[in-house]
């Protein structure tokens, strides 16, 4: 690990361990692939039951199953459905997302708040206790309504007591509400990825940015340099063509200065075995430096 | 019990307690009779004392009666409640309900907050102290209005401290409030469910899914299945015929997957001795893999 | 004491003392005589001053003189008053008020909330550290509103930390606001005793139920039966003339089946003899089995 | 000190120094002449800074000034201001004020909260800690609003810690709001009067009672003898004529009952030696029982 | 450092360290020059990208290569951003902004809430743990809101834990909102700046009082007289000239009797070199007592 993605409220009777997290989540690259399995409650059951999605993903085991078989840096999913699936996958490195809301409610009419469910200290002690490879936490932060105060000050408490505890933090911060007018405004993005570092995050995922409906991985530029040395991941977004979004991906790095990714629907959304060789494939763009060309060869293997 | 039903937050230490738990609520069975007392908060006195309910009802000891003579998997109710009868019905398998609010107020005019009452640990400490066979904690959430973050909330952490001090948790989980067209819609439930499991419930009580009014097992197939172990229980509604009643319940289970339950006033809306004699049947159903037929023998008997 | 009298969450180490004060509060009957004192919150000034009301009430020290001289049960009021008379009227069988709020606002314009002041703790290490003779709390729920789920909670708490420590828990609970259309329905009065019940009180004060603007006892014995093991406490309301008083008492207890009554203004809006001499009436016929002519001759002696 | 003004709560090995500090607040005459200077957040710059008022009255420092070379009970103010000249003025009585809002929104558009700052304990410490000489602490109580309930709590609270401390406890109690028709009641301010007794204040700081707009002292009684124990002390207001403020103070106490006075601007709008000339005239009405003449020569003086 | 700039809440064990504290931000000159540096919440992105910004100031780096090599009292910032960069740069004199919002809402909208992040014990032992040269916390109050009670008490509190730790407190006190008519008013930034007295702070940042739209440094005077003992920074604001900037500040020090500047945008929207420069010059002024001359020569040397 590079010596300056170590934040310095990890104490140094705990850099060892924080190290260990980092290198694990990241395959020693600094970049993370991060497979996000919280939209159970996010997206309620839309994204796992429907016509063009496969009846495997209805079952939440069809996730651990590809965690643990696929390449990934990190499996982000809420802490209760880590423990109804954890003695069966103890290996499978997490990253216990904190918070989570329905999409019951649409922005808007009200603001959203997706408060703390557990504490940190839960998540170290059930770490200890049960044995799993949990290497972090996570939580979302959204931006500009009535619930905004509340956000920050979970963040930055669970950024801080994760760092004295040797685990990751990632955030999700996202600009919500009527005064929004552009959630893919390239400028309002850079200005979230600030605000992540300001909360201490060892990465922050974003929105992808967008000039007129279209994305220039160069309008990543601002958000990925805004964000010192915070670590940027981008949105994985609904289930697009593979070709196409390895090469997204591929620029989103080479181009962006993304340090990474966090996907679901485009992984899950496969059988089993499709799922593992996609998630495969993205991990080596983020981790291995595959070129797009070698990344297809991997998820069409 | 089955290994696959034993979530990793019980401690290595706590495991024995909760397999006896989950064996005693479930007969062994993984299925699980829920006898459900709690409606004096929730519909007021409104089951308890009418033209069609016979005037035992309206004492609350008649709930512990049946209670202690029929065969339950557990017999939900307050906390309160159960200290006032708790000496005298003292092998009564407990389910405490930690939260309930009254229906004086509409869905429609207020979002629906039913907030804690007690903490899992005043639960465990009076289990100790009193000696009753208390087997696990109970909570109602509602999704879709302003208070939803804060039963997320008290629900993650129950179910964690539940399983800290090896108790069953039980979560009632019920879409509200005027985003949801139809709580009775499959889909929704199915969403509803798959909360249930992301915040670690062993079981969870969801409305029975309906299309155009009528109940077909089949639509039931989305949740149970998107619940993965967390095991589904049908909500019971309001006093039906015994035979159609069984017959329901035989299909939630054989065809729609449920793992059983919550039954409350096709039970306690009887005399005693047929109040005890259709708990029978209905556990005989649940946990006994009776037929319709055999248990409506039972109710009958 | 009736065994069925001791709630279950008492620990064996504290059931002398709960069973003292029971026995104490209820003279051994099981019924309460409570003097009602906490007005001065609740009404502001209304009820202790003005033409029809002797000028020594205005006087707090009036409360404490006839709690001294007359036969009650328990003497409630608030934590703050008690202190500033206590160490003169040391003897007197308090019941600490946990909540209180004034008049000011309408019920009509705002759901009302009364939250608790102070906690069990506060009391119980004040009778420790006074020696005064405090048998119980009390506490009062508004049923219906916004603020309903926070009382609930307060009052499930204050319940079980009462027990906890030996005291008595008595609640004050009425539904309140625009969804309550007839406050004084038996019915609703019903659903009022069963929520007292599950909250696990020893007693639990209601409104006195009406069928067309008139009291019939008969129409208490929903209530009654629906609250169980917990004792229903009738409201004394405004002062009226003594025989209609105590015949009414007499019938709500003999007819109506409830276990005492909670009586401030009938009382404390006389001349310091006249109202001993009616709080002992009350008494007599609460506690004492007295006729109504026995107590008519008490309160007139 | 009359063994009256001991209240319960004070533990017997605090009683001595609760006493102390009654003593030191009143000067043995059970009657508390409180020099108010809580103004910086209540009125902003208002009342030190203006066409009326001498230069010297901006500088804070002109209180402690007055506070240490005046005869007074206690000088009231913030902690904070408190820690910023407490080290040149240590021996001046404080008394703690815990909560302070501005006026900056009206309270017609608003009701008003004022939070509580810091606790008692803060306090306690905060006195070992410096050896200064704090009495007591006070709190603004406005009754009335959707704030109440929180203001209550923090006072009762504030109450029975200040006592189990030792310290003295005055409250500020104000009704307000769009239901508060006259705030300047006879029998509205008896009501808040009350509500202090209630909460176990020592003192209770109120409104002066107007008829038709004029004040007369009997229109006090009411509220002083619905007081009880608990002292009354009379607002100051704005800053008026020598004479006619001494004259009605002298009519307060003597005809009105009460047992002080709070004077904020009628003491510290006056330059240095004025200023202590005029508290000093205001502590001998208020402590030494002198008459209007006897003060006029000492403020004159 | 003069006595007087001691609080009495620093305890006497903790004098030595609050005092190598307050001079090495005042350079023993009890002025403070603090180097603001938490917009990227505060503004989002718009001050360290756009078309009259050095490309370097995008890279929150760029503040601590300035922090670092430049004359300075103070680098305030947040408690994350210094986690991401302290390793490197662990001799800059740190001021930790423990609260901070976005600017997303409009004052004009809503009320403004900025919570606090985390505890001044976080702080301190961060500050332990670290080793980095960390010398106060500073905190934003908005008066004049609904959420006023709610930050005056976090000020509180935190200034009085700061002193109990040895630690500075700087305050910025802005009232806004729908009452406010002109935020540059003297009397009422006189006001903000007595609050910041009766908080207890050791400085207070305040906006500049214009008349008619324009700044003389009189206008400053009742503000700096009303703080009292609590030193008064003038806001930095848009950037604007060297020269017109460095004389406004030498009348605001030497004519306004103001204690500091707390200055942004003005030093960081330049690269590195000059902002250096300008940074230097703007602390000769503030402690080293220079003339406008000298500060110049400073700035363009």
């Amino acid at each position: 690990m590079l010596r300056q993605f170590l934040p310095a409220d990890v104490p140094s009777q705990m850099e060892g361990t924080f190290i260990e997290h980092f290198d694990r989540a990241t395959g020693g690259s600094g970049r993370l692939m991060l497979f996000a399995g919280d939209q159970k409650v996010e997206h309620l059951n839309n994204d796992f039951f429907g016509p063009q999605i496969p009846a495997e993903d209805n079952d939440p085991e069809h996730l651990f199953k590809i965690a643990s078989h696929a390449d990934i840096g990190v499996f982000a999913t809420q802490f209760g459905l880590i423990t109804r699936y954890g003695r069966d996958y103890a290996d499978v490195p997490y990253l216990v997302k904190l918070n989570a809301k329905t999409n019951l409610v649409p922005y808007t009419d009200e603001d959203p708040y997706s408060q703390q469910w557990l504490e940190v200290e839960d998540v170290v002690r059930f770490k200890a206790s049960s044995g799993l490879s949990i290497v972090g936490v996570g939580y979302t932060v959204y931006l500009g309504g009535i619930h905004e105060h509340s956000m920050l000050r979970e963040a930055a408490r669970i950024v801080h007591e994760a760092h004295r505890n040797g685990l990751l933090a990632v955030l999700w911060i996202y600009p919500k509400g009527p005064y929004v007018k552009d959630e893919h405004d390239a400028h309002l993005i850079a200005g979230a990825a600030g605000v992540g570092a300001c909360l201490g995050a060892d990465f922050v995922k974003l929105k992808v940015p967008y000039l007129n409906g279209t994305f220039d991985p160069k309008l990543l530029q601002e958000a990925t340099e805004a964000a010192g040395r915070t670590g940027v991941l981008c949105e994985g977004g609904d289930k697009i063509d593979e070709a196409a979004f390895l090469a997204q991906l591929h620029e989103q790095i080479h181009i962006g200065g993304s340090r990474g990714n966090g996907t679901g629907r485009n992984i899950h959304q496969r059988p089993f075995r499709e799922a593992v060789k996609m998630a495969n494939a993205i991990y080596a763009v983020t981790v291995r430096n595959a070129s797009v060309e070698e990344a297809l060869e991997i998820a069409s293997g």
